[in-house]
């Protein structure tokens, strides 16, 4: 009786380690084998094993990742410039007036280069005309309508077909490893929460995102919130450390992000004790993706590249550890 | 063997039943039987059981609650006041001129009244002054050391002892039935966040407070983050609907307040479809509490209870309904 339970509990162990390594292999397949995902797999093990000297408890597991080129394209424009810029030109339609206004006109036109040149107070001006006006509800349905159709207009591929199959992947491996995921964006509250549960399958609750100023109105007997013509929030750069604490209150063991827009979360979450992982997605394939650091205007990495040594930042090269980048490849 | 199972079967059954009863009886134990506790009950059962016609899935069992006098008393001043009032001695004591101006004056002698003659403007004054200057970890390790022996200057009790126990109950029953339970209150994110898991059981991701502005810096190569000493968010009133529906950003099915203050946040939770439930504390024993409602000055219950009747809102008796206010009574 003895042996042969004892032949039953090592085929068990055997076939419980067997599956644990293919489950790791298989939740990580568009990850080249190399550094990067081994740097990946070895800190989730760590942290997530009882018996290592870096284990975590789940409720300190907290993961903090960026939305605009670091889980979806960015490129030729974010998705949620592309919908301001959709709306503004539906806005044109209605009232031609609006036309005469040089960011409404570039927007309407789909020009993007004259639209980065307004500035980041003319991006602000379209950003809130194309954001308000309408109750919270009503305005995620709009969001929604118009990712059911919206292309990137060079792949010409749905927006939500631009997510990164590796990213996913990640996303799914983390969860499955009890970590609480938190979107971290310069994208709009509204915007991000749309779709963010269906399509990354992070709920509501952690979305960390831009906001405008909102009031609650009790109108015709009906308590509304409703979005005023100003910001509230800018969820960028230093701020993204800010809102991390305001909204998590504990310091991320994880922190992944794209642009230079990312290190003080990087920083915030490097700077804590025990095992800590910091990783920049870095866009350097020109064939599959688009290839884009130092000089690009709206999402550069740069400083982010020189701090990365020092800090044992992982820097993951989507042209080399990549191997899919989207599941339509 | 079938009649032995079913016998087995049977008798499981009915021992489950039995236990389920007495679970939900024990858990609200110090509430009285009446109308607060059978809404209360009946409102937790019908939306957690799966058969119910007003079943809601566990991602959508959301309730908020308020703190002062919600969870723990607020007379004759809220715990944070009298905690800014210690630090605000501890300083006129290192620095006697700040004892000219009359805030300072008067939070050093303990003049509540004199206090609140000064008006929203002082009093934040006051808030602002003794909870800036620290990194956040070393400021909330000043709130516990504060905690761990400041007691209320009339019962002479520990503050942690001054949190009520039917409200104790009923948080663990809403937990123990998957609710997702936020702290929603007017008091600050770094007072709150240094006690409120140890205390209620509600971690540091679910406190939505008022806000001090913080930024992040890099200080001698240590990013930190610093409040700054001007207001960033003010949690009271229109707000608290504004901050639920940015932090969660699912409607809660359950909102317990006890002032004017929390009309706003049951007002947006009762509009949605579906059961819900809002709720007023009600201050009305004056030997094992304190009996206040429509003429107190920092947190009257007015309005609330006016609209309570046509809006089906719960006005807990803390006097009729609690068979116990604390656990030391």
């Amino acid at each position: 009786m003895m042996s042969l339970f004892s032949t039953w509990a090592r085929l068990l162990i055997i076939s419980a380690a067997f599956t644990f390594n293919c489950a790791v292999a298989d939740e990580l397949a568009s990850w080249q084998p190399g550094e990067a995902k081994q740097r990946l797999i070895s800190f989730v093990q760590q942290v997530s094993d009882a018996n290592s000297a870096h284990f975590v408890a789940p409720s300190e597991r907290i993961a903090v990742v960026d939305n605009n080129g670091t889980l979806w394209a960015e490129q030729p424009a974010s998705p949620q410039l592309l919908f301001a810029m959709a709306q503004a030109k539906n806005m044109v339609k209605a009232n031609p007036q609006l036309g005469k206004q040089a960011v409404f006109s570039a927007a309407a036109d789909g020009d993007i280069e004259t639209l980065r040149q307004q500035g980041i107070e003319g991006l602000l001006q379209l950003f809130i005309a194309t954001h308000v006006g309408l109750p919270i509800s009503q305005f995620e349905d709009r969001v929604n309508d118009w990712l059911a159709e919206a292309k990137n207009p060079e792949t010409n591929r749905l927006h939500t077909q631009m997510v990164y199959l590796p990213m996913m992947e990640l996303v799914r491996y983390l969860q499955a490893n009890d970590f609480d995921i938190w979107l971290v964006t310069s994208g709009s509250l509204g915007f991000v929460r749309a779709w963010s549960e269906q399509l990354y399958g992070i709920p509501p609750d952690r979305i960390i995102a831009s906001e405008l100023k909102t009031e609650f109105r009790v109108l015709n007997g009906r308590p509304s919130l409703i979005h005023m013509p100003e910001v509230g929030f800018i969820n960028t750069g230093g701020n993204k450390a800010v809102a991390i604490n305001e909204r998590i209150g504990r310091r991320p063991i994880l922190a992944i992000g794209n642009s230079d827009d990312d290190i003080a979360m990087l920083q915030w979450t490097s700077a804590g004790d025990g095992k800590r992982l910091a990783a920049l997605i870095h866009h350097t394939d020109g064939e599959r993706e688009w290839a884009y650091d130092k000089t690009e205007s709206a999402s550069n990495l740069d400083k982010g590249l020189e701090l990365a040594p020092a800090n044992d930042w992982l820097v993951v090269d989507m042209k080399k550890d990549w191997r899919r980048v989207f599941d339509w490849q």
